[in-house]
């Protein structure tokens, strides 16, 4: 069981989650990992945060309102940048903010880490670091709305731009086992995405995924799913290669962005009596799902706000002991 | 020249455009053609119509309240299945409505046609009938929203769910033409979608297209464009593969038609004086780029105002003369 909690920090209380943050990623600088450390306070009271990060991010949570009972600082003495070399990221940054903060997880001195640094690297070292689940592929996922009140989650948004069918019949079976544990479902309904519903459309891809996928047992497999439905709740856990899923999300996102901008709407969404779940900022924070312990990528781009909900996220995955749920499902596959 | 306009039909009049219209496509059946057929009349009246379809559909064309003296109607005997196989196409349906609607834009009858069928079908009969453009690879674009007034092209939408990076390079010379002439552009900025900016992200395909369009002196290239800013402005033409250009729409379009279900949204958005580009409704209609003739792609499950809407972006393309337009842009740059 590599990378399960070993041991538990002191810092730890009962009920209490221990989020590890780097506070390196990001394209917004310190001030606004203080601010999202602030703010991620509020939104979940039961959380300790160990923050990783230079000097300077010290004297500026100290200065910056932080509740530094339940936020320790960890000197780190490297940050890696958001395009480093994929080959240089485990021998080059050894005493990374974002390697520091994986450690933490691995080590058990917290239960859940967030970053908001660069994908490739992230993925790179939580592989090394935590381990690879079961032989399959890592794959970022998250809510996706799907109606009021109900989510899907999609994979993969963006960790492998590359990707064979079988990374896809491995993204399936990740889904299926964190729709369980995220969405509380006994049955998911996967999906693959495709450019329409006809058996013959699509990429070699999508038609050699689908095979494999049809051929999985102990998958609910629904079959294609076209992105305008993504949002209907027409299937629970929808399939993708990183790629497309990257794009399909951050459309989403900049058409949401688009209507978020219109002075008044929030207010008329609240008269309306039309839930939060239309408004973006709060989804941000994706899963990596596939290797063994719990990671969270925040956006780089994050506002204050969205990398505390990606923070929150973290804690909330942890609160559900989601890295040890995927190991009891995936094992129970075997 | 092959495919340009050669002979215009009697029922033609000075500045009124003819639009063959395949009456068999989409998922909607006749009556909903005849509604579409109603809804452009009154939305272009300078426009004629000639419409191909069984005998069912003249009689609910004249028992529809459609001004038949700007309608006429021309009976196809075959509809050629949404998921047709390709390589039936050619010689199975001659005297299909799809088939019959492109020939009347090849013998100059029709200026523009416009269809509700499926995707593959339309594009090898496209290319077939009227020819292909300069050897570039067809590809489907259409305006996407990208601020009040403002628009951007983004192809390929869903033409080629294959593409090699020398079928993106080729769908950048026609979104660039095609951007002069829809968009009124002198020097259209030509960007690559990708899922990050940073130069190494992507995948091989969308490597390799950078270094062909790095290459491609002719056009303003801009680099990579995330997803999310394809509403922003941040590029005037949006190059991607068939498959993730339709993810990235469809995507957009599921989040538009969320908010549009939003009661009372509509009437929020006139009182804050938010102009209508923000309304999904108003963009339906591709136009198939690379073929030597003005054909446009309507969603097959688009409601009567979006096929109407179809129509008119055909009537629309024709009035720009489209299609000599992209010639001569094409020959200038041989």
């Amino acid at each position: 069981m590599a990378g399960g909690p070993v041991c538990v920090s002191d810092m730890q209380k009962k009920n209490e989650i221990v989020v590890a943050i780097d506070g390196c990623g990001g394209d917004r600088g310190s001030r606004h990992i203080v601010s999202a450390v602030r703010f991620a306070q509020t939104l979940y009271p039961h959380m300790r945060q160990l923050v990783f990060g230079p000097s300077m991010l010290e004297d500026e949570l100290h200065g910056g309102r932080v509740d530094m009972k339940r936020c320790e600082f960890r000197l780190a003495s490297q940050a890696i940048p958001q395009d480093a070399p994929i080959n240089e990221v485990l021998e080059r940054y050894q005493r990374s903010s974002m390697r520091l903060a994986l450690e933490a997880v691995k080590d058990g001195e917290a239960q859940a880490m967030v970053s908001a640094g660069g994908t490739g690297p992230l993925v790179v070292l939580a592989r090394h670091i935590l381990g690879q689940s079961h032989k399959l592929r890592p794959a970022l996922t998250a809510r996706m709305p799907a109606g009021p009140g109900r989510h899907a989650l999609m994979l993969d948004l963006g960790a492998n731009a590359q990707c064979s069918a079988q990374d896809l019949a491995d993204f399936a079976v990740l889904g299926d086992a964190a729709a369980r544990l995220m969405l509380g479902l006994s049955d998911p309904r996967v999906a693959l995405l495709n450019v329409g519903m006809e058996e013959r459309k699509g990429s070699h891809l999508v038609q050699e995924a689908k095979k494999l996928l049809e051929q999985e047992r102990k998958l609910t497999f629904t079959g294609f799913i076209e992105a305008d439905r993504i949002f209907r709740g027409d299937a629970d856990v929808i399939v993708t290669d990183g790629f497309s899923g990257n794009i399909a999300l951050k459309a989403a996102e900049g058409v949401y962005t688009i209507f978020a901008k219109v002075p008044g709407l929030k207010r008329f969404f609240a008269r309306m009596a039309q839930p939060d779940w239309l408004m973006p900022w709060q989804y941000n924070g994706s899963v990596l799902l596939g290797v063994d312990g719990i990671v969270v990528k925040s956006h780089a781009n994050a506002g204050d706000d969205a990398f505390a909900v990606a923070v929150v996220e973290a804690a909330k995955s942890a609160q559900l002991d989601l890295a040890a749920g995927m190991r009891d499902i995936l094992s129970g596959r075997d």
